[in-house]
C-alpha cells in the first residue's frame, strides 16, 4: 500500500504526457460534438467517489446535470431507463464489475453515448462501452484503493475540461497548472504528520469526516479508506447535511476531519467548523490554511479548488495507512476484501 | 416522537383520502404530458432518503433516469446546469432550506419542470416551484423527523405511479394494494420486538445498516434516525457496496441490521447476509421472512418491495426512539439539531 501510495506523483506525471492526453482529448472531443443532455455516472466503492467528483465538474463546468445511477435498479428490478440524451460513464479500476458493465450495455442500447474510464483497457467494461479511458496506473499491490483512485480523478478533470474546450485540448494555463500537479503532489505526500496522527486517533473507536463540494469525495473516500484499512468506523457527511442531524453525534470523544479548502467550498466548510467546535470534538483540518480551533492540520498546497481532490486524499491515505499499522492490522492484506467484486 | 411514530398509519390513510389523491393525480398528468426526458431530485437529510426512494421508483416504474443532485455546485460554485428536459423535485418536510430552494429556482429558470414536495404548502420550496404537492402530515413535534420521512415515501409513490398510469389516477389493483397500508403499519407498529432490542444495543458502540434497491433508502434512513436520537455511530451501505470493502469492518462486535424484502433487492441481500455472517457479525434483520443466521427479526407484513420501505421503516423508528431512553437520551430534544436547518 506504501508503494502504490508513493506512486501517485508518477501516475500524475504519466496522465500529463502527450500520449495519454492526446487519448482522451479524442474522448472529449467525440463527447463535445455529441452534446449530450445530462451525465449518469455509475461506479462502486472508491470509483464511486472519483464519480461524484466528477459529477460536480461536470455541474460546473459543463452545465450539463449529472448524476449517480443506482445499478441495482437496472441489474436487479430490470428498468430500462431511456438514456438516448445522456452520456453514461462507468468508472472502475478493474473494469470487472458485472452490475456496471451490464448498466452500460443497457445504456447503449438505449442510445446513449457511453464511457469506460478503468484501470484496465482489455476489461469487460470497456468491452461494453463506445468510448474508454485507460487511466495508466499500471498494477495496484495493495488491496484498498489509492493510485487508482488519484488517476481516475485526474483522468476524469482532463475529460471534463476537454469537453469544456470544445476540441478535447486543454488551455494553456489549465495545462500549466495541471503540470504542476506531480511535484505538488511528491511535496504532499513527504510531510510527517499524517504519520504522527496515527497514534492520536490509536484509540478512536469511531470518526466524522465532512467536506462540502469539491472536498465532499475527499470526506467520503477519506473514510472508506480509513474502514477498509483500520476497521475504524469513519462516518462521511457534506457539511451541509452534517447539520441537519448527524452533528448531535459529535461530541469530545468522536474526532473530525475536515477538508477545508481555499474556494466556495473552504468558506463554507468554515461555518461547519465553528458549530463542530461548538460540540468541542476533536477537530483534524486537510487544507492549505490553519482553521481556528482546530488541534491539527495536514498541510496540503494551496490550488484551485477544482484540483485540490488530487492533493487533499494523499495524507489522508497515508494516515489510514499508518493507523492500521498503528492498530496491528495488516492493510495490504484487509480481512474479507477482495480486489475485484461481483455483484449483480 | 413516540406520537409522531405512531400517528403514521393515520398519515398514510389521509394521504389516500379523494382530495389527496385528486391533488396528486393533477400533478402527475401535469408532469405525463409534458413528458420530462429526465428526474433530478434535490433534498437534505432525511428527505434525501425519501428522494432516493423516489429515483428507484422513478427509473424501475417509469424507465427515465433518475439522480440526485448536489445543492452546493449550484449554491456554492455557481453552476447553472440546463435543466430544460428534466423534471426537478424538491422535497422538504419543511420547505425552508436556501438551498434547495435556490436549486428549483435555478432550475426553473432553466426551463425545467419544478416540483415542491413539503410539508408545509406555505413554504418558500413551494412558492419557488411550478407545481406543488402537500404530505398532509400536521404539525411535527419531534425533531427527528418520522411522519413526515414516510409521508413523503406514499406522496412519491403516488405521483410515480399516477404519472405511470398517463392521467394520474391509479389502476384499482394498485388502489386496493395502497388502501391496505393503513393497516398494515398499524399492525407493523403494534410489535413488541423494536423495543426489547434496545436492550440488546444498550451497549453497542456502532452499528452498520444494509440494504439493496427500495430497501437501501431504509438502510440509509435507519442509519441516520439511530445517530439522531440515540448518538449510536451507524454506517449504512447498499448491500453491493457493503462487499466493495466496509465487509472487513464487520466482526462479532458489530451489529447489522439488514433489510431484507421479498422480491428482487431481497434475494440479492441474502448473499450480503450470507458473507455478513460468515464474519460472526450480529444480524437482525427487518422483513417478513427469517434469514438463516439471523440472531433476531423484526416483522413486517409481506408486501410489493416497492411498497416495502413504506413499513419496514416503522420499527426501526422504534428501536430508536426506545434505544434512546435506553441510553438515557432525550429522542425529543436531541443535542445540537434545528427542526429547520438552514445551509447554503
Amino acid at each position: 500500500m506504501a508503494a502504490d501510495v508513493n506512486e501517485q506523483p508518477a501516475g500524475y506525471a504519466r496522465l500529463l504526457e502527450p500520449s495519454s492526453l492526446t487519448a482522451i482529448a479524442q474522448v472529449a472531443a467525440v463527447i463535445a460534438e455529441r452534446r449530450p443532455k445530462h451525465v449518469v455516472f455509475t461506479a462502486r466503492g472508491t470509483s464511486d467517489h472519483a464519480a461524484l467528483y466528477a459529477a460536480y465538474l461536470t455541474e460546473i463546468r459543463l452545465n450539463l446535470p449529472a448524476g449517480l445511477a443506482s445499478p441495482s435498479a437496472i441489474t436487479l428490478f430490470g428498468a430500462r431507463p431511456d438514456m438516448s440524451e445522456a452520456l453514461v460513464i462507468g468508472v472502475s479500476q478493474s473494469g470487472g464489475s458485472p452490475d456496471l458493465t451490464e448498466v452500460l450495455r443497457v445504456a447503449r442500447a438505449s442510445g446513449a453515448l457511453t464511457l469506460a474510464v478503468t484501470n484496465n483497457p482489455d476489461s469487460p467494461l470497456t468491452s461494453a462501452a463506445e468510448l474508454a479511458i485507460d487511466v495508466v496506473s499500471g498494477h495496484e499491490r495493495a488491496v484498498a484503493a489509492t493510485k487508482t483512485y488519484t488517476a481516475e480523478l485526474l483522468a476524469l478533470l482532463l475529460l471534463v475540461e476537454g469537453i469544456r474546450a470544445g476540441d478535447g485540448r486543454l488551455p494553456a494555463d489549465e495545462r500549466a497548472a495541471l503540470d504542476t500537479l506531480p511535484d505538488l503532489a511528491e511535496r504532499t505526500l513527504a510531510d510527517p504528520l499524517p504519520g504522527q496522527l496515527a497514534a492520536r486517533y490509536r484509540f478512536a473507536d469511531r470518526m466524522v469526516t465532512t467536506g462540502r463540494g469539491y472536498a465532499y469525495p475527499t470526506a467520503r473516500e477519506a473514510a472508506l479508506k480509513l474502514m477498509e484499512t483500520s476497521y475504524l468506523p469513519a462516518l462521511a457527511f457534506s457539511g451541509a447535511d452534517l447539520l441537519h442531524g448527524p452533528l448531535a453525534m459529535t461530541d469530545p470523544d468522536v474526532p473530525v476531519l475536515a477538508v477545508v479548502g481555499a474556494g466556495p467550498g473552504g468558506t463554507a466548510m468554515r461555518e461547519v467548523v465553528t458549530k463542530v467546535g461548538e460540540r468541542r470534538a476533536d477537530l483534524v483540518v486537510v487544507g492549505p490554511a490553519d482553521v481556528p480551533g482546530a488541534a491539527a492540520r495536514m498541510p496540503v498546497p494551496q490550488v484551485d479548488e477544482r484540483y485540490a481532490p488530487l492533493l487533499d486524499i494523499l495524507p489522508v491515505q497515508r494516515l489510514a495507512l499508518a493507523l492500521a499499522l498503528a492498530r496491528g492490522e495488516d492493510p495490504d492484506a484487509p480481512r474479507g476484501l477482495h480486489k475485484v467484486t461481483s455483484t449483480l
